[in-house]
């Protein structure tokens, strides 16, 4: 790579926070519904539409342009949906509720990355929230933060806990322990895609998560065959289940803490129990180009969520299962082909039997 | 482009703000710093060197090693400069000061780009530091504005100006005003770099810019032949000269106060008086991808620095002047080859006479 490449790739990082606002506000400001609905406004048209003054119209769009997102006709200064016009409504929100998540969660708290990295801690949300703690607990706290992050991982789930259901084992009568399960989504899913007879779930959370979650298995008729137990991890897994499930939730946490909730679950567990583990993983040449977790995961876990933690490798966290005494059955990458081209987190299933 | 296309460059603009900050901490921590002077360190070793913890220093320089930046020997866990060993360092400290000036006055200012594009006022501004009106007025009160801007301005001034005066007519006994001269940087350039006989150069700008520029015109010896008018250019533009120069300073405003500006200019001046332009420009075509101006400058300045303006095409600024009673004699847009590939804006000088 030379000097000028180098150079020529900071630049296209410079021009990173502004390209991802620009695009942003030209879907908030109502620029492109306004598009979609009447094809060829000019900015003085579009203005009026949505509030903005025409200048600020015009210069946002200029981007949209250059992209091909959007057409401008010279003659009529008229604007129209180029390659926007195509993309299918339900891609571009789902796009829309990760480039929200993105503003709200990440953008300004990003500033104060490098005293986070020092710190452990998240400088950025103790400046702009008042939050000590992670995110999680932010959330609780604060509406716009609980929209946006609540708005993007219902998606997530949604889109993916087929695929992670579809690649484990379930074995009938399974007692199932769903760690840190949150507000039982995960379990409501697991009896949809993997309604095996006997089935019981019990998701395991902070005990501020139990009325919402009781709430939810109501309202999805499933309350006979789940339950909650509130507890911290870090204190201790009940025991007495025979698969454990661990969503979206490893790559939270410094190695430390991984090898010790790996440990927890272990103890808990039966010889021969499992652990089955959804978790987004980087590529194992790190210069895979096709993979963007390495662009965005530890960034976001370091500045914004956690003050620690980041994915790994899928043959790091099989090195910890085994460290941990698991033997892993099954480390499946999902094709990031198969992914929705804007979706950035690749992740990967584990699948670990309790061996000693 | 094909919606899937559409879809991938959304992601590619997600990653845009944890990219820029991932690898500005890289610098910012000192990681970089440290490995030019001991190439070979683990993240342990980094960790003991910069302050921050090994594990986040290593999910940091995932992506320096995924883009090439960096190496990553497996065997001995050792980092080394890959690209960035062989980036002068006077390029990258051009680069870190634009980088710096777009965390400090761009990043959690963008947040807020929606509603500036509504109000046309700086609301991440007023949010951040309780400051009305614009960036200018508040890099007076606030030094973490100030420095970061200030040493971007004259790092700029320093790299163009020597361009812009080889491309201007300067003729003996010149009378010449810098309108929006700030704090006399052009004017010494000027003398500096177009020294005719009987060169007079007076820098028009706000009455508080007035001591560090009679301060800066003696530091540099040209206390004789330059001086200082202060007011608002708005309020009208001083008589008596025969060439005005403008830089740096119509792509604040929207076409209303640009048209404002040049008419005042215009009315300053003799028939025959020129008006000598530096202003970035965005590319006739639109979509050319060498000019990364339209990715930069619209969220910049409506959001982060005026609430309004923007650069425009050149052909646009030819037309205005025209519209304003000015001649163009010559307009000329910088090969964006011959700029360093980090940097930003790609400018364009215009010289125009008064002819009516």
């Amino acid at each position: 790579m030379t000097p000028e490449a180098t150079l020529a790739r900071f630049r296209d990082y410079m021009v990173g926070p502004t390209r991802f606002m620009t695009l942003l506000s030209c879907f908030e400001l109502g620029v492109i519904d306004s598009l979609r609905e009447r094809p060829g406004m000019t900015a003085a048209e579009l203005g009026d539409a949505t509030g903005a003054k025409p200048e600020a119209v015009e210069q946002l769009l200029f981007l949209l342009v250059k992209e091909g997102f959007i057409a401008y006709d010279e003659g009529s200064a008229a604007y129209t949906l180029a390659a926007l016009a195509d993309v299918p409504e339900r891609d571009l929100k789902r796009a829309l509720a990760y480039m929200n998540m993105i503003k709200v969660v990440a953008l300004r708290q990003l500033f104060h990355l490098t005293e986070s990295a020092r710190t452990g801690t998240l400088v950025g949300l103790k400046e702009l929230y008042g939050a000590e703690g992670t995110l999680y607990g932010a959330v609780a706290e604060h509406r716009d933060l609980r929209e946006s992050w609540a708005t993007l991982m219902d998606t997530v789930t949604a889109n993916i806990d087929p695929w992670f259901f579809a690649n484990i084992d379930m074995p009938s009568g399974a007692q199932v322990l769903d760690l840190a399960g949150n507000t039982g989504l995960g379990a409501i899913n697991a009896h949809r895609m993997k309604p095996v007879p006997g089935l019981r779930v019990t998701v395991f959370d902070l005990p501020e998560k139990e009325e919402e979650c009781l709430e939810n298995f109501r309202a999805h008729g499933v309350e006979e065959y789940c339950s909650f137990i509130g507890g911290d991890v870090f204190d201790g897994t009940p025991k007495g289940f025979d698969v454990v499930l661990i969503k979206h939730f490893l790559d939270m946490f410094d190695k430390a803490s991984v090898i010790e909730i790996l440990r927890s679950v272990n103890g808990s567990l039966e010889v021969g129990g499992q652990v089955n583990i959804l978790v987004p993983v980087y590529p194992e040449n790190i210069e895979d180009t096709d993979n963007y977790n390495v662009d965005f995961f530890p960034a976001f876990f370091i500045g914004c969520t956690m003050g620690q933690g980041g994915p790994q490798k899928l043959s790091t966290y099989r090195s910890w299962l085994e460290e941990c005494g698991f033997t892993v059955t099954r480390a499946v990458t999902k094709d990031p082909a198969e992914l929705p081209p804007d979706v950035i987190p690749v992740p990967a299933v584990l699948c670990a039997t309790k061996t000693d």
